[in-house]
This record gives structure tokens, sequence and C-alpha cells, in this order.
């Protein structure tokens, strides 16, 4: 079907487009999926047959010196912290999202003697309850109370030590007053960690600003870093010195290459590094980072805005006609960069769109979610997968056996 | 110099030598230090290629299910169990040997409630020490205590909680009887963590019938994983239900990929997994794993053996010209596959080596550390590089300013 000329000039006037040549996308394939894993850059390659043939492979053992791999983990966190807007020294890239907020969470509990609970909604990204259950669970006097986004503010207490909330929904899109809820928390002496999982690389993000304290994010969304890439923790400086964490490893000493028996922790934001960081993982993730270096922030955002807005617009009709219902909010400065569609049917017409091309993802029970990425979405991909989601459905192509659940875990 | 004849026909009659050829080494380089960071295995750089470009770059998203990413951790940890005398359900590949032993630690401490003590050797790895001391301090009424590794039988008492030992010492490569210790400690009802890190892949290990219960070791080392590669762990099957992991991250749920709020621990030694893997390190890791199937254990132990054994002989003089001092156990079964000298100047010289080709490493304050894979050292790189390091000490060689310490971290 030909393209209406709306949707071709969007493309021709978005100042971004020139971004998507530097990505390798397979042809035939709408991907609608970078907010789960973030497509492979095309320098990425190159890239890494550099860190295993040449550093890994010829300089073996020296190139922690001569490649600054001992480097990397603060090197491609103040990377990271530009386009978070945090200072340089105040962000480190290491071990997994769930690891790092673990760390962080027992850190600021402890900091917050004499409160005992951890705030935080239902339906947060499964990891960051899980840690949480496990840290209220392992510290003596503290507890897990989740409710409801909007309740949270009110509920702040005394007794508050932690609020946790991710700061763009992974399911609903939704995104929350960063600044507004950090300010309240802080005014009744609670801390608050945001998750930037699937706010990072997507929606402008100004943690100084904002006076954030504690936040944690991932390397394999819309930061392009590759399959389970490491994840960043970020603490603001003021708290640098004052926090403990639980995962005192080697890495995070002060000198990891004394060798002394007496853990004494590294300066500033360099004791929450813990064990030897995978330097493999580290140069795939630093890869898609220098990408968003050379991106106008604002850019990425305002495209991100309008590709989002026009799934949203094309897919009204469908809505009606189909029986979806859309699940994240209508007003674009409310969301993220992922849209969710819920339908009793969402599992099978996920995979029928799958079937011809259009990659997004379900998240059970009834999520379709289709993520926009700025910098290699194209409007015309929008406009296509609506058309191709609406013959799926008039045709109830998804109504198959072969879409049926079974085996699947992602 | 020409090689003596018994070197030679020592290389010629290797049944290992063809491992050589698997991978990558630098000319003119005598790699000595494959028990800190392992060789590059020659099969890595393709299949690396492929899992960055097909896997990653091409099928996206679907790899998770099409190229089995989610059972990599397990997949892996399988083939290490059969490494290291374990059930395939038994290992799981996952983070760094430091989380991996904050995991295994607390959980063994909350199981063995109403005991106090964990006992360790002063001078063990540092991480493991410094791990051990952020759990004492993060749980009520546990402390760390050190004392030498030989009167550590003796101290286990009903107050013993756990006892955390090094298999192999980084620095001296002692190795301590992991059966005996074992059967020892449970029979006070004490548990015992091995850390593996500095054995797997070079001494033979046979933790189901050690009655071993806990295990944590490192991929990068002979297991030539790749820089920071993912660590393992091991869970005898009887304990599997029993421990409760404190990072309790969604990778360890039941059910991850539900979505539900609470969290409830997978089945067996899946709980052991926090955060999504890093697919990239993790494919690294498997090359060096599979070769490692290829072996012949008995063979692999034999070699490594003559090796560090030669090496001692053709240094003895050595020791006594140039004031060296044989850290190591003389008794090649009381050692692992490496070997190291203190010396006051042990940096300076250990820098001139390196200048000559010849890289081992140094631990301060005082030692140089020589490391003998037995899947790629030759009979002829350890005679060379004695040669070599008595050229270095007669002619006073590491005496210059160019070797004097600065800015070195590993």
């Amino acid at each position: 079907m030909t393209l209406p000329p709306h949707i071709l000039a969007a493309d021709r006037a978005d100042p971004l487009a020139h971004f998507r040549d530097e990505f390798r996308l397979p042809p035939g394939i709408i991907y609608l999926d970078g907010n789960s894993l973030g497509a492979l850059p095309a320098a990425t390659p190159e890239r890494m047959k550099r860190a295993i043939e040449v550093e890994w492979g010829r300089d073996l053992i020296a190139s922690w010196n001569s490649h600054d791999w001992i480097g990397a983990p603060r090197r491609v966190g103040a990377k990271i912290a530009t386009i978070i807007g945090a200072g340089a020294d105040d962000v480190v890239v290491a071990d997994s999202t769930s690891v790092n907020l673990f760390k962080l969470l027992v850190a600021a509990l402890r900091h917050q003697a004499g409160r005992g609970k951890i705030l935080s909604e239902p339906g947060n990204f499964p990891t960051d309850l899980y840690i949480a259950q496990g840290v209220a669970g392992l510290l003596e006097g503290r507890q897990l109370i989740t409710l409801p986004a909007d309740e949270i503010i009110d509920a702040i207490d005394d007794d508050t030590a932690v609020v946790l909330l991710t700061h763009v929904h992974y399911k609903t899109g939704r995104k929350l007053d960063m600044a507004g809820i950090t300010a309240a928390a802080h005014a009744r002496g609670a801390l608050v960690i945001w998750d930037l999982s699937h706010s990072v690389g997507a929606v402008p993000l100004d943690l100084a600003g904002a006076g954030v304290h504690l936040a944690i994010g991932c390397g394999y969304k819309y930061l392009n870093g590759g399959p389970g890439a490491p994840a960043f923790l970020y603490v603001a400086p003021a708290l640098q010195g004052l926090l403990e964490t639980p995962l005192s490893g080697w890495m995070g000493h002060a000198s990891p290459f004394a060798f002394v028996d007496a853990y004494e922790p590294g300066a500033g934001i360099d004791r929450f590094q813990c064990g030897t960081a995978s330097i493999l993982a580290l140069v795939s993730l630093e890869v898609g980072v220098d990408m968003h270096l050379r991106t106008d922030g604002i850019a990425l955002h305002r495209k991100s805005e309008a590709l989002s807005s026009l799934f949203i617009e094309l897919t009204a009709p469908l809505c009606r006609d189909f029986a979806f219902t859309l699940v994240s909010p209508v007003d674009a400065a409310e969301r993220g960069s992922h849209v969710s569609l819920a339908h009793d049917r969402a599992y099978e017409i996920c995979q029928a769109l799958i079937a011809r091309g259009v990659v997004g993802d379900f998240r059970a029970p009834e999520v379709l979610r289709l993520g926009f990425t700025p910098l290699y979405t194209r409007f015309a991909d929008v406009w296509n997968a609506v058309r191709i989601l609406e013959e799926v459905m008039a045709t109830r192509e998804w109504d198959a056996d072969r879409f049926r659940a079974r085996g699947r875990v992602t």
C-alpha cells in the first residue's frame, strides 16, 4: 500500500533519520521492540572484533591498563551521565539492574535508620518488587508496601525510608513526575530510587536538575548495548560518601590491587562496583552509548512523542472496531516511548504480527506492547505496522493454532 | 639458546599439545598469566561474530527463544558441572564471583540460624574477605574470623556457621584438602563455601565425590571465557530448596515472564540467577568451556603438575643465587597450576620479564606469580621463561627506571 504524503513528509523532515543507517536492521522487519532489546549498532561488530582479537587475544592481561579495561565502568558511566543529566563522577556501569537496585536499596535503608517502609507501586517491574521483597526480608524491621503511584506522595510519612519507582512504566508506558515526587519525598525525609530502564535514551532526563539522589538503569534497551548489557547506577555526590554498599567486592575497594585483608570503600561512586566487570559486555554497551552522545536530546524526545502519538492516532479506529483498549496515557507528556494496547487475545495477536514481520512484544496477561526507538524507527514503520495490525484483526489471522501460547519465555 | 633434549621430548610426548593450536597466542610472547586472564580460543571470534550479527542483529528479541539465550546460564552451567564433578542441574552461570559469594554466604548464614561465625583465612583472595566482611556487617550477630588454614578445622565449633576457603590460593598456589575439610566441617554442623576460581580447568575437581555443598568459581581464568567473564555457583541438590538467595531478582523467579508482583523462588539452582545475564559474555565463556569438555582431566592435571614442577626445579638455582623464595608448595599434590616466587623487587622483575615477552604477574607486595595453563603452555615455554628470568637477574636488567611502579593496576 502506498504511504500517505504526510507520513513520507514526516520521515523526510526527520532530523534524526540518518541514524537509522548506523544500525543493522534485518530487511523486511518492522522492529518495534527496541524498548526490550535495542537493535545492533553497525559499529558494534568491528569494535567487538577489535576488543576480542586485539585487546584480549593479542594484548592479553596488559589490556587492563593499555586499553583501560579497568577504567571502563567509570568511563562508560561518565558517558551515560551526560545522557541522564548527571555529573561525570556520579554514574558507574556495573552488574545488572537488579543487583544495582539491591546495592542502593540496602544502602539507602541502612542510611535511613529508624524508618521501616519501602513504598512502591503494584505492577512495578517485577524484579524491582522482588528485590525489594528480598531486602525487606533480609533487614530487620523493614517492609515493602505497594500502593497506586498517584497515592504514593500522600503515603510518605516519618516511617518511610525509601520510595522505589520506575520513571516510565514497563507495561503502560506511563511517565511519572520525577522532580515532583522526588521533592515531596525529600521534604518528608524519604529517599527515592528511580528505575530509569525504560527512560534512558528515549525521554529527556535531568537527574541533577530534578534533585534525584539515587537511580538505576538498563543498558540493553534504548542504549543498544546488546542482550543483557551491563546496567548502571547513579548516586548524587552528597550521598556517595554516606552510603555503604552491601556488595563490598574488591572492585569497589579503595585499593583493589593492594590485596589487603580489610575492606575499605573506594572514594565516591567507585565503591558501588563489586566484582570484575565483563569487558566484552562493556565494550558493546559503549558503542551504543557513544552513538547517543552524538544525538540531540530534544530532537530525540520530539520524535519519540511524534511516533507514539501517530501510533495512538492511527490505532484509535482499531480500538473501536476490534476491542483494543489503549493502556498508555493519551497525553504525550505523560508517556515514555512505548505504547500498549490491551486485548484478550494479545498473545496471539502479537504472534501473528511477528509472523508478518512486525516485532512488538506481549506482556502477560493481556498487553501488546510496541516500542518506538527514535534513533531507528521511521514514521513509515508506524504507519505500516498499524496497517498490518488492521489486516491481522480484520482477517482474524491471529486466530490460528500456530499462534497459541506454548513454551514462550519473553 | 637451544632447548635441551628432555624438554623437546616432553613437548613431543604431550598428549594435549594439539590444544595450543586452538588458541590465538601472540607471537614472541611466553604467556604465563592464564591463571589471571585465560588466552583467546581460536573459535571465539567467529562464534562471537555470529552471536552479534546473526543472533542479536538479525534475529533480535526472538533469540531469547530461538537461540536459547534464556537457557544459556543453565546450559553453560551444566557444562561446567561436568568439569567440576557436579550434577548438570547443580550449577548455574551468573553475575561475578563476588556477587555469587554474597548470594551463597547470606543464604548459608540464614540457613545456619543460631550460628554466628564465618571462618576464613587471612590472605584469602581479597574479594572473598571483603564480601564476608560486608555480609557480617549486614546480618545481626555474625562475625568473620580469620585464622591460618591449617588451624581452621580445629577452630570449627558449634557457633561456626560457614567456612569460606579458596581451594587453590591465588597467591601461593597452595591447594587445600577439599574433601577432608568439608567432612570435618559437616561433622560439626558447619557449611563450607569453596572458591574454585584458581582450580577450575586446571586441577581435577570432584565436588559431588568430595561431599561439597556450596561453591563458586570464575570464568575468565583457566576456562578462557574472556575478560571479566561471568562466574558460576554450585549448590548441592539437597540444599537447593532450603536456601533463600538475598538477590531475589526476576531471573530467579519461578515464572519470570508471568510478571506477577510476588516473588516466588525458582526450582532448584534456577533461583540463584538474579538479573538478565550478559549474553555476549556467556557466549564467549561457552566457547572456552566447550574446549574443556574435549580434554582429558587426568592428562590436564598431569601436565599441570609436570609444568609447575619443571619450573620449580629449574628455578631452584635462581632462588639460591638471586634471593628468590619459593612461596608455593614443593609437593605437586599440594599445589594448583601456578607458582609464586617472593622477592623484594618482584614488581620490577615482573616488569622486566614482561618487557622481554615473559608475561606473568605481580601480586603485592612481593610476589612474582607465573601460571601454567596445561592447554597452551609448552615445556619449552617454561624452560625459556626460566632462562630469560636468569638473564634478567644476572644482568640486573630489572633495575631500570622504566620498570619502577607507577599507575599500574593489575
